[in-house]
């Protein structure tokens, strides 16, 4: 079994010296486009996967990547070791607003969340933790979550979601407190350890997920796929990220349209 | 004519008060809902406002106030010096996440603004300025923003709007980089001065609209009415709040839905 400590002392070492580097730089020399217009990489995404993704190989050369610029090995399956990397999660953020994005690494052993680290660059701060140790922001406990309604919950619906089903989630969206959208998963990860939202439903890609699953998941945060199919760290899924009542309430929403 | 270096002076003191005792508590005793369930008002609404109109009725006496939680004297038109006073925008968020709210209060004379100011809480920080002064953030000189095309912006649509006239708003996020939901006109308003959005539709009450409009205005923040109808700070108006460039685009992309 992975020595956890010793895993969160490393990804702490890494995450806090990029968090330096974009918290004191957060520009970038050039940005391209990938699937569409609206969907972005710049020069330092490229360059901080880089560092994470150099930095873990020479610490644990047998472990699998899966990581979102590509510079990871992308293991047909689970086995062992596996480190999910988001160098600039909400790149969108980070071109436009330089605030508002994060960088997250999940660590999981034969498919099970043990650690996640997300950092909040501009805000300066590190949420980290796994099920075995708890959860924490900079050294501070995090708090197991009220198992609150749905109509007392922020929540957060994924822009393609809103853009392409709307009337399923717009009904979602009146029975709930109302709707954020920040434009990175990592940052709103951030709201849902803290208990400022509730529920967070989109389509995520696997680097998305894996960290906030697996720091959130001592806190009474679940990740449930709408179909019932069984959770699949490997490819894109449509799932919410919830406490327990507000989630149960949501499905049973978003099953009556 | 107004002092205005003499009225920045005053409402920079009221509102360092309140930023101060709402930052070391951003907290409430109790909390009541208005028109519907999501509307709310908490005794530190209450309590702020109370502080800010009787310090505004010390120090200008003769002076006109339209305050969200009806403190002031509602005038019927907007002759003189009248204050816009928000004491807690974004009551939602100050609830339930004790973050992203604003302290707001806008400054006109003879209905043309002179002066506005937005506390962003939690950020610690003070938005302020006026036609004649610049804009500013805690003393440093805000940039007059570029007049990027709709397609470069990062937009802000109200919930109601997205609720209530979903077909349109939907194809105006499509045309956009991006829609982002805070749950604080306020909030936005600090976003869109520093050129992180450059467009925010929304049916604004005129307490919404006052200060940043007022600060907004030497930057090349216009507020631009849907109906072409002029533009009425005693009553709700749907107006689009942006750059000109991004404001004529939406405009044209409303009016062929």
């Amino acid at each position: 079994m992975a020595d956890v400590l010793d895993i969160q002392k490393q990804i702490l070492t890494i995450l806090n010296q990029i968090k330096t580097q974009l918290y004191s730089n957060p520009n970038f020399a050039y940005v391209n486009t990938k699937t569409n217009r609206n969907d972005l990489v710049t020069d330092r995404d490229l360059q901080i996967e880089k560092e994470i993704v150099t930095f873990l190989r020479d610490k644990y050369p047998q472990a699998q990547i899966i990581s979102e610029e590509g510079l990871g090995n992308n293991p047909v399956n689970l086995a062992g070791l596996v480190f999910f990397v988001d160098p600039i999660d909400g790149t969108m953020n980070f071109v436009k607003c330089h605030d508002q994005f994060a960088s997250m690494i999940g660590v999981y052993e034969d498919g099970k969340p043990i650690f996640g680290a997300i950092v909040d660059v501009m805000q300066n701060q590190i949420y980290y933790g796994g099920p075995q140790i708890g959860a924490f922001v900079d050294g501070k406990k995090l708090m197991p979550l009220a198992d609150v309604p749905l109509a007392e919950a922020l929540i957060t619906v994924s822009n393609y979601l809103l853009q392409n089903e709307m009337p399923k989630y717009q009904n979602l969206v009146r029975q709930s407190s109302g709707l954020r959208i920040f434009g990175s998963a990592g940052i709103v990860f951030t709201r849902l350890l803290t208990g400022k939202e509730y529920l967070y439903i989109g389509k995520f890609k696997p680097w998305d997920l894996a960290a906030g699953r697996a720091i959130g998941q001592c806190l009474g945060i679940d990740v449930t796929t709408i179909d019932s199919k069984p959770l699949n760290m490997i490819k894109s899924q449509l799932v919410i990220v919830g406490t327990r009542c507000a989630t149960q309430q949501a499905l049973d929403v978003l099953s009556r349209v």
